[in-house]
């Protein structure tokens, strides 16, 4: 059987990880990454053997830069079975006749909306819902590390209400332009914020409100989190399921802040040291006057990446059965 | 009448805020300040007239470092009506023989456990409790930002059960040797926080849990704030009774961060820049499903220093009525 | 004898600290200040008593956020005698029409370039060359504090060589849109850098070169100086003269960073804690293999305060002695 | 062949980046690792396979936190052909009697002085040196990276001066106890620093001044470079002389800061993302007014990780031509 063929329209902290975690499975392939400057990352990405693609008016740019342009982001398109939109928030949107003209199937990043694809995505709480589609979009880092949480929570015991904190990485690592350096930012100043609600596009009856903050640090969120639940549980009775969890893994031994969480991703070889996992503090986990607590670090750059990898698997109809989907994703990328 | 004798033990971040608001009421004034180094905050108190006392065993060091000292902390003590022990958390408690041994009131800071004075102070909640006190514990910055928006709803309304998430900065603005310099640190890890239920020593009968971070910022603390109340009311009312507390200020005008607050507090020429009130976002006070929802930014410097004014006024029975201590300690402030 | 009118034309960082400390001297007052949104800094510019003027189309905008503005731009420059421009750097350049148009005398500050005004000024540095003058352009802060040490040194010792690193914060304090957040950014790459060399605007003869990098710290500006000298001296000759300086503080006393040296400026009772000297590391100023070397701190919101005083009082003769225009500011901002 | 088998005495940053090194070498294991405490560390150690050996008093405690530990560090040593001895700066100084004890060679770190070890190493500038011998010391991250510029360029033209500005993270990404948060600390603030003459411990010879300061980042260090050549050449000849050094990559390619050399770390698949080479702008590279300026980048986790692995080669004699040693272990390296 012939591979899927994947473009990546987008080279940048998402895109190039898809691509790598695409290239790592056995039922798909990249066909070509389409990257708009001739940086570092465009290097690096024509050394691994990408073939890349760029906007029609910068072929020759990039060629005279040094990396041979294999043709334009529609030529890429042509060729692809499907896309994996990972320009910036609010381009991919434009991108979107781009596909329909070329009959190519796209998938969107959380920096759109909804309504763009119509199907928001999360491979643990809603992949059914994928099959076959032709646009979907992955929800943000946010959205997929609370999705991954609270479905299987809602499922066992019932979700009466959450009620979250985010506290925002400001920045990405890679990105020296963006502050604060040193203050915290409320944001969205308007309460209740607009990133809890999101959850709703894949699981729509959660009943959640959210406060957000940007805070002056790169390298990962943090969640506090408080649940009220249907059903009378125990603390390790949700240890237990999130222990069962795919893409949640349970930290402590000495790991005292998302610091030392990413240490950890570098520690256990992961490609650029990603923790694609949602890492919850074991000794966090708590009920108390009935309410459940807990903190969990989301990694922004890379959460969102097998969930990626699902979403084609779902769309090209490779596997109907999404908890599949997802071991076969992770056993790919070693996760 | 003759002022009131205060002396500061540990001439620090607190200890030199205190100082000078004692010096600018006209019931109370400032015998001596206790300090360990001759270093430049030494120099500046020198310099400023207030009389230096230290150790007994660095007198000499003092002294040949250029800071003539005035004795050692014993002679402090024993020339005061009332000593601010200002010293670091858990420092103050070693402390106590000394000042029953002069006979001498003491105030202690939010460093030190509630058990320590037996009575735990927040004027705008509870001052009449410290009238003529000998020992009395003014609590902690986040603690007092808590007490002066939970007490007035909890007056009006009647507060049900408080959520609150603390982001704490990590280190004060002169502290170079604390990290984290780029993680969030969840601190404690085990939840709920001691933070929030330290309110119960003010105000004990609060329903209240909270979670708790430290950040990679010096400016100020961030709470977020979820509150259910007794009874029904509006964010617009919840606005009202804020608007009238004499130390909660609204904030908006383009202020969207702790950074713009502090540069408020230097706008508006208060000394070193303090922003002595709750910094509440009037834009964030939203009733949501029926719950209470807002932001306050709470600058550690400085928040506690009118209420160790007040503190001294009850202990010395300089006046009964809290609201008028209040107004008093204010104005002299230029608050 | 009436006082010179001044009119501020951007109430920013600079703007404001130069309106207050002209408010400071009895030969010159504040006329006005233009702002062009309606935002906190405005409020207190009003509360303060300044009035208010703006862009003409936002004359509408701003009384009708709160602030009755007291008229267009155009309108506050022709009541003045000279106006400071203080807008972002560059926009400045486009008022210059303004001010000939008006025949108003017009000083802008570093972020133009030194052609704009034909008279690059630092007062200890060559005040005499302002004397009458319509435009001049006070020098950006770290040149100012290069000025400051560089020009006494070669008064004393002829400076055959300056070779220093700046090492400058990214933002300002109150600016939470930019970064980095955690990186050393070398800027200008190619070297050496500008900076250096616009201590020749000033004093044209000096041989300079310099390095410079941006930082994720908001405090102050550090500067690494070597500096071979024509005639041999020693390191206490040099700390001989700094101490003979006006705007140079020698700092020690346990200051062991930017931090506490604004740290400092708080303690000292400075409005908003600013240091206006430059503060030389005393025991970093040190003579090896026959060439100076010294740290010193520069505080980049307030050292070019003083100066722009100045250089109003050059530029409209009320002084025709650059030693007594430095003294009569100092004693009057309290320096 | 058997191989050379290598012990790791302290397991943290560098330590772990040692053994992964060593054990990509076809002529050296590892034949255990020494940790302190059980935490994520030593889990992940154990789960790569590495014996895990600890203190004496502390193996039960490893043992029943999950680690069957191998033994103490003692019976570590006993096994080994060579000890390298990865311990926090002063600590691997008392262990010098254990290594003497047990007749085993030994490697230090740059956190030791240079007497302990009698050699002070580096790959590219003295290889030779170490042939054969029992101790040795790898010189610290910041003497690394200023050998491996300063060697060449001697050997080629000569080096004159070297004046250097040394801009030192103040703490690992892991560590989040460390600050300053905002501030630039100079340190030391006597001059000229001890950092840069540590590169005599090598190249004898070398006339090197020094400044250094610490700043609120965690991921590289930057170096400024100033250095007075004994023969005339132009910065093209010494990019040349650059472009041929085994572990000096240059840098351009939209690459502006430390956080994007990070960046291309990861992007390149490195372990961990580490850069192991000096990162030398090659834009910075200037011949100004006869003198050479440029700015290098340093990974202070990683960039002595190879010059250990050819400091056990030179001791163990496994290889007497350095540059073939260099070769070989870049090689396995991937580098
Ligand atoms: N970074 C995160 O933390 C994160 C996490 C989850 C989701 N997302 C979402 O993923 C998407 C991508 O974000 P990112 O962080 O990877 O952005 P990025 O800025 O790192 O990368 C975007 C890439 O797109 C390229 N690009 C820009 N315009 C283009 C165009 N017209 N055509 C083709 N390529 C173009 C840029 O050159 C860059 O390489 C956004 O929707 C974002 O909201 C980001
Ligand atoms: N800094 C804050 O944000 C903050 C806010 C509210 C309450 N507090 C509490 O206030 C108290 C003081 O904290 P701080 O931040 O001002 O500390 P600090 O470290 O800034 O100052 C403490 C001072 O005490 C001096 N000192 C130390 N040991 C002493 C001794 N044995 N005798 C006399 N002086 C001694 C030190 O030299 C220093 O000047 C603590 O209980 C703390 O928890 C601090
Ligand atoms: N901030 C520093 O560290 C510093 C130090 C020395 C010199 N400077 C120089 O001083 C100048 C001002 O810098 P700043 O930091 O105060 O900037 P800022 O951004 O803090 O303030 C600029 C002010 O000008 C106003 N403004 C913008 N456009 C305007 C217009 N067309 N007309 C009138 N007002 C307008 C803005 O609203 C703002 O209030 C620049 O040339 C800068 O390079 C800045
Ligand atoms: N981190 C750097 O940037 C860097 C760079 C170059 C050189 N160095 C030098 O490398 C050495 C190690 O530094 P590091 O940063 O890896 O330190 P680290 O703190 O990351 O690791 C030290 C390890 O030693 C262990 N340890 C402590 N005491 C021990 C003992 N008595 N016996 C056995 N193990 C013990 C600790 O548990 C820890 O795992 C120091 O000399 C340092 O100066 C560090």
């Amino acid at each position: 059987m012939s591979k899927v063929k994947v473009a990546i329209n987008g080279y940048g902290t998402i895109g190039k990880r898809v691509a790598d975690a695409v290239t790592m499975q056995d039922d798909m392939e990249i066909i070509g990454v389409a990257k708009t400057r001739p940086n570092y990352e465009a290097f690096v990405a024509h050394d691994k053997g990408y073939d890349v693609y760029t906007l029609a008016d910068r072929v020759d740019a990039m060629t005279s830069a040094g990396i041979p342009a294999a043709g334009t982001v529609e030529d890429m398109i042509s060729k692809a079975d499907v896309v994996v939109d990972c320009t910036p928030g609010g381009v991919g949107e434009k991108n979107k006749a781009l596909y329909e003209k070329a009959g190519v199937k796209a998938i969107w990043q959380g920096g759109e909306d909804h309504d763009l694809a119509g199907c928001s995505f999360n491979a643990e709480a809603n992949y059914a819902e994928a099959l076959g589609k032709d646009f979907v979009r992955v929800v943000s880092c946010n959205t997929t590390g609370l999705c991954r949480v609270i479905y299987p929570l809602d499922q066992e015991y019932g979700v009466k209400k959450v009620r979250v904190t985010l506290m925002r990485r400001a920045a990405d690592p890679n990105d020296i332009k963006t502050g604060p350096i040193n203050a915290i930012v409320p944001n969205p100043i308007k309460l209740p914020s607009h990133h809890g609600p999101d959850v709703k596009s894949v699981i729509p009856h959660i009943n959640i409100t959210s406060t957000a903050v940007k805070l002056p640090t790169t390298l990962m969120h943090l969640h506090t989190l408080n649940i009220e639940l249907e059903k009378e549980c125990t603390a390790d009775d949700v240890k237990a399921i999130f222990a069962k969890q795919p893409r949640v893994r349970m930290v402590g031994q000495g790991i005292t802040s998302t610091a030392e969480v990413m240490e950890l991703g570098k520690d256990l070889g992961r490609p650029r040291g990603d923790m694609w996992e949602n890492c919850v503090w074991e000794d966090s986990v708590t009920m108390y006057e009935g309410e459940l607590y807990f903190f969990q670090a989301i990694h922004q750059e890379s959460d969102v990446i097998p969930e990626n990898v699902d979403a084609i698997r779902a769309m090209m109809e490779l596997e109907s059965d999404g908890a599949k989907s997802v071991a076969k994703t992770n056993k790919a990328m070693g996760l």
